[in-house]
């Protein structure tokens, strides 16, 4: 298997994009991150959306961006995984560069949900239609269940939920691209409107327009580019039961321990190792529990690690330092590959204000429906 | 990039299933595809799938068909390009079995039609929205703009058109899983009900819910299993605008023959050496541009080739022995993999009725839209 970089990245800035077309802002972060990587050709189109045909009436999204990127004829392709789609994506792109068949491959995210759709309904057919969706459970509420678990079983406060989005709207305030840039307080986030008991909205992240792109390219083309290679090191993908009623705890996300697993053995680092994390914040409890998962903070100790500064961004392990899916915002498909444009801002010391020191090692984390998937990747700039 | 084989397919009866459900048909084909493979393990799953967010409102189908499969932990994606959804499962879970990272995959395709979705708009959604659906064009209208086109420049006659429809159901009359294994003659082909002009309904292929699954393996491990290794010696995906009427030449499916070059280059074979074919006839004027696309007619003599019987059962280069889309059904997703099923079994020598004499290499075309994405892949048993 051949190694693989990121030679280049972009992407635009997330929020309530009306005057732009899902087409116009998947090119927009294309285009910006082929001008990154200064390649002239790609040979294929990864794109990861999660539902543009209910958000937007179109699928077939994949051969659509390469047509209007103005390349029509290169192989182009849609990835879904829920949440994830971006992550998966990055994943696929991955082989497609490790089994030699192509040189350069660009991977992208992409999903715009502010333009009408029923944004619930739609973001809801990620959990088990049969059975969880029929019978009115939609994600804050599931989450909220998880929430509440967790509250139950380790005696996680209510104020430690809430540091995590105060901790990412700090990060966020940093990030020009962030859609929900503004400060809040523990205060703030307990007393605002409730979505699911205990999870108000801003506990939640928001819905949002978006997308990223990042250029894959073989370490030996990399090594000869005069972008810095950002090294691929890890992957590791795993699912769980689509609906959380079928798990035997459920403030466990098991998909993203056994992800993590897979990238860390594959990377040869353990979580010790990791400098810098992205993860999945798509409620205040998922990035506790994952912060568990993955091995940063000891199992029912997400909350108080989080309480005591540890994944602030001068903390031992900075997570979420572009603000999250809760202060950047989280247009579904894009937001794997966000993260990645994040990881590699970091890993390049060009950060700036959110700059990590030392960065060396930094990881991705993407999640689909309750847990149901969740893929991991893990890069270095040695 | 290591050697692959189809060591295993599966796949349900294609038809109106209204007793069983989208996981359903899925785990019945992938349970016999890894009967027929005797393998007792999976690493990782790839599910092709077009739009069961709008036919069934469920995404997030890779994560769910492992759940209902009883594997929920293991690595599951979705692969959408619209009508090619299977096609390019294939060849991403190649590229996973081919770059080494892992050794046995399973890639299916599934799809439910007829639960009482709006068929017609759900489908339109893999042309272009914001350019074709909201001006009102759907599928059988762009492709009776094709038919028309070839019929002026090319002479095709309404006859030749239909000569497809009679030849994919007299072959799919020998097939028990086809939908429609009724045979019909060119004259109740050219008198059915009126889609799109010059279309009938008995040009088109209907709606349909079914699943296929196949299980890849590197050729190593496929060199070691008493089941017949089917190899994997060619992939090749292209895509071309979205939008018909950016087309310079609408009688070209130009996705189509990049598609099929970029196959033949990489295993080394001339359209000669094809001894049969299964291609994507969602509507009788689509087989005979692919048939010339692919390199068997000359261009423009599609409709001629098919009337002199070449592409018949007894002729120099069967196509769809299986019925095609027309006589078997097109549950979109499911498509691309049931192609592979057909041209598994007539390698392996045991298709029956539909046995094509001396068969040794075998090409699958699966497209997207109106031709705009297009996959090929062509194996071999030797």
């Amino acid at each position: 298997m051949r190694d693989v970089a990121v030679i280049g990245c972009g992407m635009t800035k997330f929020g309530e994009l009306w005057e732009k077309s899902l087409r116009d802002i998947f090119v927009e972060a294309a285009v910006k991150a082929i001008d990154d990587a200064k390649v002239d050709r790609v040979a294929s189109m990864y794109v990861g959306s999660m539902t543009p045909g209910l958000f937007v009436g179109q699928e077939h999204v994949g051969a659509l961006m390469a047509d209007y990127l103005g390349i029509p004829h290169i192989p182009a392709v849609r990835v879904e995984s829920a949440c994830c789609s971006g992550g998966m994506a990055l994943r696929l792109g991955f082989f497609e560069v490790a089994s030699g068949y192509s040189d350069i491959v660009l991977v992208g995210g992409v999903e715009k949900m502010t333009d009408g759709a029923d944004v619930t309904y739609a973001l809801a057919t990620a959990s088990d239609q049969e059975y969880e969706v029929y019978h009115g459970v939609t994600f804050p509420g599931l989450y909220a269940m998880i929430a509440r678990a967790h509250m139950h079983k380790y005696g996680t406060t209510r104020e430690q939920l809430a540091m995590v989005a105060v901790k990412n709207h700090r990060n966020g305030a940093l990030n020009p691209n962030a859609q929900f840039p503004g400060q809040v307080t523990v205060e703030q986030v307990i007393n605002a409107t409730m979505v699911a008991d205990p999870l108000t909205v801003l506990d939640s992240s928001p819905v949002s327009d978006g997308a990223a792109c990042v250029i894959l390219a073989s370490m030996d083309l990399a090594r000869n580019s005069d972008r810095p290679a950002i090294r691929v090191i890890g992957t590791g993908a795993a699912t769980d039961t689509l609906a959380l009623h079928a798990r035997a705890d459920v403030t466990r996300l098991e998909a993203v321990n056994r992800s993590a697993e897979a990238a860390y053995k594959m990377a040869g680092v353990k979580p010790a190792d990791i400098n810098f994390a992205e993860v999945h914040d798509c409620f205040s409890i998922a990035e506790i529990c994952i912060i568990e998962e993955l091995g940063f903070a000891e199992r029912g100790k997400g909350g108080p690690f989080t309480e005591q500064g540890h994944t602030a961004l001068a903390g031992k392990i900075p997570v979420n330092t572009s603000g999250g899916l809760k202060s950047k915002g989280h247009p579904v498909g894009a937001t794997g590959i966000a993260q990645v444009v994040e990881v590699v801002e970091q890993l390049r010391g060009t950060a700036g204000k959110r700059q990590v020191k030392n960065a060396r090692i930094g990881l991705t984390q993407n999640m689909g429906g309750s847990g149901a998937s969740s893929v991991v990747h893990i890069f270095t700039n040695a």
